[in-house]
């Protein structure tokens, strides 16, 4: 039978309402920034043992009913060539930003069993172990783009959207290669054992909605039609997608991943019965007393409403202040609130 | 008779449709950058002279229809006793973060006369001199805040939503405090002659709506409550506010400010005809070629319809990349453009 993760991703009504955390295996957590101090993240996440290790801390710990495999958006934008690290402060940066067609078509297609070997491995290993489903993921096209052609974080993405309007071409084949990078890694990760997939487009909010239906949404959409044979739920997340929540629905996923600014019942009128939604809790919220966490909790829950097909998370990744009791006991409150 | 500008803010029929940009008066122009390698800006708001210079020098150049006072939202700050800079790269930077109710305390009411001299002085000379219309500005409280309790720019708001959630007393004391001082300013400066006030809540976005209704909307309206009786119209702007467009018409400005991820059509849709709305071309559209803007500014154009009460600008402000002639071609289209 299925776990109660996926039943409602699927929009099967469950016996409580399911809950993960975005970073719950993150820097939150002592043992995780003990490992940090002589291991890098890529290394960490190359290295199937500490992958795996990390991927289950919180699990127990917390209580939540799916992992989330332990790995980094940049590792197969990596594999296909390219110079970066992850700034623990700044998150990735590319050595030499990706701006022309040139650079472009340098870019390596990338074959998972060659490529990114340690990704099955780790899958393989969670997967016999974990008593809850496992959760794989991927970058989608754009985010990895507007990283490749800032080379790094950014708040304006100005050199991203100027190669976006004035050479579309070189655009769209960036992001060809890019979707095709990401159908590999989450192939790899369902063919190892991973239950569902969810793809990060964690910065596409940047973009007004003609702009993604335009210079993203094809690409995303590719994603998810290539993993739709592979039976598994598939999930679609970014931040400050107010205006895009109908066009990320029509991407195709199963599940989409509302971020904490759009109240979830107002989500659920935009996009209607016909998808489950995950979400939304702020994580800022869980620095603020436990009073307060569960008035903001109970929120999100009546707001979510009855209709089936609710996972609860955070609106974005957990804070690295946050406090794991606090979650633990989040975690219990939303079972217990949600229980039938 | 009333400038075409006004005449759009109270959506009268205007012969055609009125332009400014966010920080026209910026450093995406050499002469200003000429002038802060020798001043602070901080200083050039509190020189009459400069800061007149500084304000005049984009409206022929760019043929705008409005011109905005040069001055910097955390001048009434630093005039209630803060100690803060401003850093070119990251903006206000606070010596000491405000998160206590004692720290709140300490902050002293400012009286515009002894304060802020120099705005009146700024405003009477511009108000002489200058063909069109000079807005007046103000940070609104919840923005301002956001600075004082993070210390400076933040991206995730976690001490100011902790403040806000742990210690609601103190943080309305706070936004009082702000609330009070963005009216004296704003006061002076319409005293002097300013013929329209917009207030900057740039952070906002960062709340849901329930959020913004109850730590924010009460304040920014005390500000749009205490300025209606001048008899000038009154413009509210922030980022990223899909979510909040319907709370922050209702707190009581004349034309809202839309940032660019908003169409203008379902901005419009949203906020219905009573309103004048403002934006929201994609300053990032800017920095590709010409044939890009022109299809971008017609968009915005054709998405803000017939409707009487629009005010054509940036979703935010001008990037210090911009060329200077492409802001006055665009000035030029938008007027032929919308020509009757």
């Amino acid at each position: 039978m299925d776990s109660t993760f996926v039943q409602a991703c699927r929009r099967g009504s469950t016996s409580y309402t399911p809950v993960w955390y975005m970073r719950q295996a993150g820097r939150y957590l002592p043992e995780y920034r003990a490992l940090r101090e002589s291991h890098g993240i890529l290394d960490i996440c190359r290295t199937p043992e500490l992958a795996s290790w990390v991927t289950m801390l919180p699990v127990r710990r917390l209580g939540v009913d799916a992992a989330i495999l332990f790995s980094d958006i940049m590792i197969p934008v990596a594999a296909m060539g390219v110079d970066l690290c992850i700034d623990p402060g700044k998150g990735p940066v590319i050595a030499e930003p990706i701006r022309s067609r040139v650079e472009v078509e340098r870019l390596r297609p990338i074959e998972a069993s060659r490529d990114l070997p340690f990704i099955a491995e780790v899958v393989e290993m969670l997967a016999a172990d974990l008593e809850v489903p496992l959760i794989g993921f991927c970058g989608a096209p754009f985010t990895l783009a507007s990283y490749l052609i800032e080379g790094g974080a950014s708040r304006r993405f100005d050199h991203t959207k100027a190669l976006m309007r004035d050479d579309p071409e070189t655009w769209h084949e960036l992001m060809r290669r890019l979707a095709d990078a990401g159908i590999a890694s989450l192939r790899a990760q369902v063919g190892a054992g991973a239950s569902a997939a969810q793809v990060f487009d964690s910065w596409v909010g940047t973009l007004s909605p003609a702009e993604y239906e335009e210079h993203a949404l094809p690409h995303s959409r590719r994603i998810f039609e290539a993993l739709v044979g592979l039976g598994v739920p598939l999930i679609h997340f970014g931040t400050q997608t107010g205006e895009l929540l109908e066009l990320m629905r029509d991407a195709g996923a199963d599940v989409v991943g509302v971020a904490s600014g759009t109240p979830m019942d107002e989500a659920r009128r935009r996009l209607g019965s016909g998808v489950a939604l995950q979400g939304n809790l702020d994580p800022a919220v869980l620095l603020a007393g436990w009073d307060e966490v569960e008035r903001a909790a109970r929120d999100v829950i009546e707001r979510a409403g009855a209709v089936p097909g609710f996972i609860f998370n955070l609106g974005h990744g957990v804070r690295p202040e946050t406090d794991p009791d606090v979650l633990r006991r989040l975690t219990d409150f939303v079972h217990e609130e949600t229980a039938k």
